[in-house]
């Protein structure tokens, strides 16, 4: 084939194969602090559930299946959500193939070639190639320990208006345990924020995988609760809470907008089995014992690599999240984050740096490094932040 | 939310709830011929492959996964198209979420908002609307005993560039059993077609879910068994093999179309669980087994349904298939399919008229009728037939 034929995005991609990622592809000395796999220690039992679907429930489970998702579980994802605030029926639920599945899926419904979405910065990096496949720019607005900045996005927006410049498309944030830094929304933030994007007409994409893995405190309210416009779209998952491979997610929105997005998810409808397992998971006893074992053991991993990073990195600043997979280490502006994570890389550490994480619209920070804790276990983290802390002492020592 | 912040191909969509289309839907007494579900009884019993999936491959299946495919699965496939006269690497397969989920991607890799690609006349119609949110337009070309007319299409796309017209991005069909046609694209337009699209710089897509639901002689080359320029990308699923409900197609490519594809397939991989789960099936002794009593079973649903219609309908006209899963009856150009398949679902008998397996682009028969003998029991398919033959009948008294 002649590659002129390609769509203009496709033509912009790599045609070589993809690069290195997954557990199986590496040493087991290596120690894997890049990417938010799950610890094997939490994967739970679900072959009674899987049993039972392709038994009992043979005829529903290996036919097509509505391409809204499966009602009950639409139905229980609705109560789930309700129970944290929410006002949902099962109208309002869509069931995707992970959320990105449900991003990739919101970015058809609002996007047009070169339209703005709002983002954070850094953000959650592996959303940047799918916004961009739908030629999205970018307005990143920074955090602090309370998360977005609404005010300098509301400035920002007013500047926008003044230059009579459209309206963003969409607010992109991770309002729970945000990815990478960590960092939770605060209450007032979160009001401001719903109210801003409601008065301006933008809608908010809520990106919310880790929102019950919390460790400690309580749970402020979802921006989905506190919608009363409908500009809210909640994306939810089970990859963090369950595991990632089940690949079920949902996106929680108005009726009208649930049945525009069924109608752009061209797949045939999610994986009907995988659906009838999950909601007899959740439905099980099995269901509450797994959350509280997943908050447990990554309460331990985070405590772990936070007592390990003092001792040996006590030159990174790093705040301490409440949940989530992530660290979100600060360094001395001259330390350079891309040589670190270099560096580590061939030491046996795996993990990103910090200036992937930002869109990359202004000057990007290169002093920072993000640290997933969830798939290493409490000997790997040890191991690996050992290993870390002596590049970091070399690279001082050059 | 306003839905002016829609895309506009958003706002075309409709904002309203499915219709009824599944079983469930349905009381018992209803007779399904209007959709390609699978017959319950040939519904595979995998128990035992999702056991060993979730004990033995735990650590891998409920994991993440390359987004290209489980790379032993991505092996299988290109072995079972080598031996259907391919010459495929793993590299030059990517797994999908189903067929339709390839043929979403696979608009993506080529299409630009206003581009033409030739389908034919009937086409596949869960294809249109696939087709036309990626903003194609529709050169239909008709068919006849042999398929798709590749003497008419040459004509046609000499006169396109006589006008000065770019031509179409790609040659979309199914060449196998066609839907809802059941014809069998010949050797020589195989030949023809392949030869025709390479020197024409266009793509074939090569839709190819019932290539082994054959029910007796000699299979043809695939289109992809003919392509020595990478112009063919194949499209095939299990869907119609083992079960609808697996969600599992795959795309078969050069290794650099492949890999655009897969950074375009945002969902985070398609199942893993699932697919070592097909993997085990299709490498157990089962699944021969299992090829054999589809097409046996299928065969037996297709004999029962001409015989009902020679008996109940002879005045409708209908080619034998020598597969897949459709009829396509033929009736005088006076008799309205659409009010005929109207009448026939307030008689509890469901089919799908003709008209709507046209792309619309020129004047749109309405004398035929689409009657799938897939999932309809032989005492289903007797009693529907004779169900349909009194409506006939009722209509011509009129």
């Amino acid at each position: 084939m002649n590659p002129s034929i390609l769509a203009r995005r496709a033509l912009a991609l790599s045609a070589g194969p993809a690069g290195r990622h997954f557990p199986f592809e590496f040493d087991p000395e290596v120690v894997l602090f890049d990417s938010g796999f799950a610890s094997p220690a939490v994967l739970p039992d679900l072959t009674h559930f899987a049993q039972e679907a392709l038994s009992r429930h043979r005829d529903e489970v290996l036919q097509y299946a509505p391409s809204q998702g499966h009602p009950e579980l639409r139905q229980w994802l609705a109560e789930y959500m309700n129970e944290d605030g929410c006002n949902l029926s099962a109208a309002q639920v869509l069931v995707v193939n992970g959320a990105k599945n449900g991003l990739d899926l919101i970015c058809r419904l609002l996007l047009e070639e070169g339209d703005t979405i709002v983002v954070t910065a850094p953000m959650y990096f592996t959303a940047i190639p799918i916004f961009r496949g739908h030629g999205a720019q970018f307005m990143e607005i920074g955090q602090d320990g309370e998360g977005l900045r609404v005010d300098v996005l509301e400035e920002a927006l007013r500047r926008r208006e003044q230059a009579g410049r459209p309206a963003p498309k969409f607010i992109y944030t991770v309002p729970d345990f945000h990815n990478p830094t960590g960092v939770t929304l605060s209450r007032a933030r979160r009001v401001a924020l719903v109210e801003l994007a409601a008065r301006r007409g933008i809608a908010v994409v809520e990106d919310n995988p880790y929102r019950r893995v919390r460790f400690e405190g309580e749970a402020l309210p979802t921006l989905k609760s506190l919608d009363r416009g409908g500009w809210v779209l909640h994306v939810g998952t089970f990859s963090k809470l369950i595991a990632p491979g089940l690949r079920i997610g949902w996106v929680a929105a108005d009726a009208d907008v649930v049945s525009r997005l069924r109608q752009m998810k061209a797949d045939g409808g999610t994986n009907p089995f995988v659906q009838r397992l999950v909601l007899e998971f959740c439905r099980s006893p099995d269901f509450a014992a797994h959350v509280r074992r997943v908050q447990t053991v990554y309460r331990e991993h985070r405590d772990c690599m936070l007592a390990a990073l003092r001792q040996e990195l006590p030159q990174a600043s790093v705040d301490v999240p409440a949940g989530g997979y992530y660290l979100w280490l600060e360094f001395d502006p001259r330390v350079d984050g891309d040589a670190l994570a270099r560096d580590a890389a061939a030491a046996g550490v795996n993990l990103i740096a910090g200036s992937r994480f930002f869109a990359g619209m202004g000057d990007v920070p290169r002093n920072h490094l993000r640290l997933s804790f969830s798939y290493a276990s409490p000997a790997q983290i040890e191991a690996g932040v050992a290993r870390l802390g002596r590049i970091v002492r070399q690279q001082e020592v050059r």
